[in-house]
């Protein structure tokens, strides 16, 4: 950390700064330029509080050299995290498709797309039980009962199974249900609830807050990590801009640049980036071209008759055709689906 | 609702809406124009999907009429509430200062920080014992401990005091210790919070998300209010930008805009707005001369020592002036603090 | 257009709209429903100024149906304009590479460029002259010389070249020198500037203002085309979001989403979008995945020595590596560059 | 500036940055901590490019100490600029409010307007006559004709008037007519305009850009100061952020800001901030309550017939209410109208 003093600071706002420095436990390392004197700061700081020498007197700038993450971090643990579970490697050669309906409306519903799903080859289905809707009036989500039929799916298909849960006092029930706990946009700074799917040592699906910068992110799977859960993917899946042409804005740089700041594999959602069924496909295909370790796509066997999302949702054929043009440009990058 | 057909809608897409329209218990009010084929849905629409006719065939676009808020609106609650507690009336002719330090620290800052509150004749306190901070090795709150020091104010000084809560499993312990539940920026869209804090029957205060639209508050307070609890403030607290010169973007209009919109009390606290203590008494002024119910403001006797947030503290004598200026600003809008 | 009057609308302000639309040369068309009262306006739209119902009393919506653009629409125009020149076809098959440096430095520094990229097989050269630089201390562009030294690399190497321009007085001279006239990112909205342009009759490279919508662009790109100019390029280069790990946030959705709203050919813009050479080659990747029909990447020969944007600059050698990668995944989507 | 070196730069890159900047004719100051070696780069930064270094090897990271600014800056200029013209000081005590009509559409409604203006004991008329319109189609203004009626009111009633151009051709033409010149939000960045409106001697008006930082605000500002022109006043207008209950975000934070960087004096436009002449009167109190030097507010004598911006312009009798509740707030912040 860098302390830049202001021109107009006085030799005792100097004195004060070195001082907190000490008190802090690091040591200040002073280099007086001829425009500025900047005090370096030189111990332990993943501990200092950001803020900590800003309400100083004579402090025109605080500049963080170490990243704030580090179980997170490439420097940390240069080599690629791989996601194991059910014979399924993510964040390895294979790029990994997980498709399924936005929630589960019934069994039928359920298996239909299951079937349609494991038709093109594909191994995970999520699918969601528990919806955080913006309004208090909406379908909120089948529960348990929606649980129960994900575990019949994956116990008589072997598929592996994503869902995604809103409170600590789920994590245990949906654990016993699922293979891979999914995290909300709207949740990813619900330390609660990342505190407790850290203890839980279920594979941890992180989606990027919309409204979250990509150190954020990094952050929020640092409180996974650092409560000794090791497996956690990341998703990018549109961030909030001025743009309303789409739901959202698919921030695709996040994924080269995610992938050079930390080891965690990097997924990508191209249905709630844009909203739209029509441009899924055009998204999907630039992720894997971008270096998505995988994908999420919305299924659904009869999109307009789904009790949401149903305008993103690709029918079955369409996801079929998808699952073709993903395979090309896997492979003209080198991997494979 | 009205749904709007694409030109080159067919008739069979047309006669499909309207079919669904009345499957889904409404009724289609057809209007065949010159450029485009309109459908008016006529019933109850609050608990229709948004995006129900959007995955439809030859629907071009789907637009609201009514608010998706029924409880929050002035349509259904045309008077003002006015949250009254302890002797104090929120959302009346008042502007409420709430006052006190980011975290609560120890004994002594917290009862320094309420004696210099209360000099100002300001009777509520706020400060935090449940920290969301994004970085899992930050301090995160003195938790229960903190909360019976608030409550050891609380009946010493008959001070009225707020705190946040970040999970539902808290709410019991909390509602015991406070007066007011704060549900913080990060946690507007934790459904499972607000539903909750909804149950509880205690005052609630509900910061908007830094990256949630006016409307997306609304939907949050019609969680709380649709559970039974009348008692809701909002709180504008700066939003997400592109701007960083300073911590957030006020949203000064939000104070007018949500005044019209809901009948529920309007609040602002400039200090997480602005991030930093030299802005937050023209932010303070702005917000009452916009018409705003009350203030939440960060206060700290040494804020270059504060565990969090100091950069943005005022400390007792700035708070002090601020509390002369903000009456001047009061009384020339026809109010008083 | 459709007007929607408030719930306490009265019958007045129903007739007050009414005649307006009709004083306007349009024809209003009723329909009371349940909920609302919606006039429809029928007749020639485009010229009807967005905000004329709003202010008046009652009003409580309008809602555009035709979209304000019409000469750079699908509906206008449904067949892909491919603009050609030099033999070179953009807006069809082809992926059309345009390289080069951020600005013209020296005859050296511009022939060694050319070379670089001409050695590729690339044969369209982007460079800059006249340079907006948000410092009036910067480098401004070696303007009329950079000009000749364009017209020079033009005449020896048959490349097509483009350059930017800044005002309405540069374009006879610009257009003297180079084949193609670029718009920057600032102005987008330089109404004199599209004017001019637009009667040049030289193709005409338009970059999206970086915190424009779509529908502004089209509306841009309709200013040229209604001053005659049918050869239009449009170029996404990244908008202005809250994140900063990258200058600006691609905005990938714009490829699928313009291709479907217009039929002007759409490249994207890599270099400036994410504002460092390391991440370059993924997002050049993922604009052809997505189905870009063109991209503009910066290429220096010496990229630490640049006069502006060295950081973003591919070196020769790793700009040749992104064509051959460019070139796999065109294929992969069944292109050739 | 500070050059902080990664954790694995190596000795050779080390050296190369420090040899760099002995080319660039600065000095290179070395300091070696445990966690990275920082390079302090004393000497003239003005005029280097910010990312010079930041494409060098071993860099991590690039941070300014200078300001980008010079003439615009608290540190070059200490005390407050006031513009003064005709017996008006704007940036000293007295807040200055200058309206009119978005558009100069007649004479009658122009002589109505500053009727309406001048009743109110405001001095200054602000009206446009070249408009830039997002649609090629909209109405653009009187031109020419719409001058010589602003002069025309000018010499008649001594009115001071304002008015917006948009290309350096126009400035001879319009200093000619009016006593301020206006460059608009979409111009901010047009900097062939800056430059021929710092040559022109006559006071500026610089409208922030909808999607520019505050910091960028000063930079252009720095343009027109750097060719001669003393006289330029700031007006914060809005942001473009992703609400969309208001056409703009007014950004209140801009005020104490910019008032505190520079000497330049601030004016607010709550009109083009929220779109909604039900708002207007809220945000001009905020913005006098928050130190705001000026006001520009859209006046039309029939808000519904205007042929731009109707729904965001006050009728005289509201204006009227506006100015005295304007005088009040004005005065508790110890300022007079």
């Amino acid at each position: 950390m860098i302390v830049v003093m202001a021109q107009a600071a006085t030799e005792a706002d100097v004195q004060g700064v070195v001082e907190r420095v000490r008190e802090l436990g690091c040591e200040a390392h002073l280099s007086q330029g001829q425009e500025a004197t900047i005090i370096g700061v030189i111990g332990d700081q993943r501990r200092l509080r950001e803020s900590v020498f800003e309400a100083m007197d004579g402090v025109a700038q605080v500049v963080r050299i170490l990243k704030p993450y580090k179980l997170a971090g490439r420097g940390f643990h240069p080599r690629d995290t791989v996601v194991s579970l059910n014979g399924i490697a993510i964040g390895a050669e294979r790029v990994v498709i997980m498709a399924g309906p936005c929630a589960v409306e019934s069994r039928e519903q359920l298996w239909e797309t299951a079937d349609a799903v494991r038709a093109q080859g594909i191994g995970v289905l999520r699918a969601g039980v528990f919806k955080p809707r913006t309004s208090p009036y909406s379908f909120q989500g089948l529960g348990r009962e929606g649980l129960e039929l994900l575990a019949e799916i994956r116990a008589e298909t072997g598929m592996t199974v994503v869902t995604e849960l809103m409170a600590p006092e789920q994590v245990d029930l949906v654990a016993e249900h699922v293979d891979i706990l999914q995290i909300g946009t709207r949740n990813m700074q619900n330390y609660n609830l990342l505190h407790a799917v850290g203890e839980s040592g279920k594979p941890v699906l992180l989606k990027r807050g919309m409204m979250s910068t990509m150190e954020e992110l990094l952050m929020s799977a640092e409180y996974v990590l650092s409560h000794g859960n090791e497996d956690v993917m990341l998703c990018e899946r549109g961030i909030r801009t001025f743009e309303r042409a789409t739901r959202n804005t698919l921030d695709i740089s996040a994924v080269p640049v995610l992938k050079e700041l930390t080891h965690l594999p990097v997924l990508v959602d191209p249905s709630h980036a844009c909203g739209n069924w029509r441009w899924v496909s055009s998204l999907a295909l630039a992720a894997v071209a971008a270096g998505a370790d995988g994908l999420l796509v919305e299924v659904h066997p009869q999109p307009e008759m789904a009790l949401s999302d149903g305008e993103q949702s690709l029918r079955p054929d369409r996801f079929a055709e998808l699952v073709q043009r993903v395979k090309a440009v896997a492979a003209a990058v080198g991997r494979e689906v």
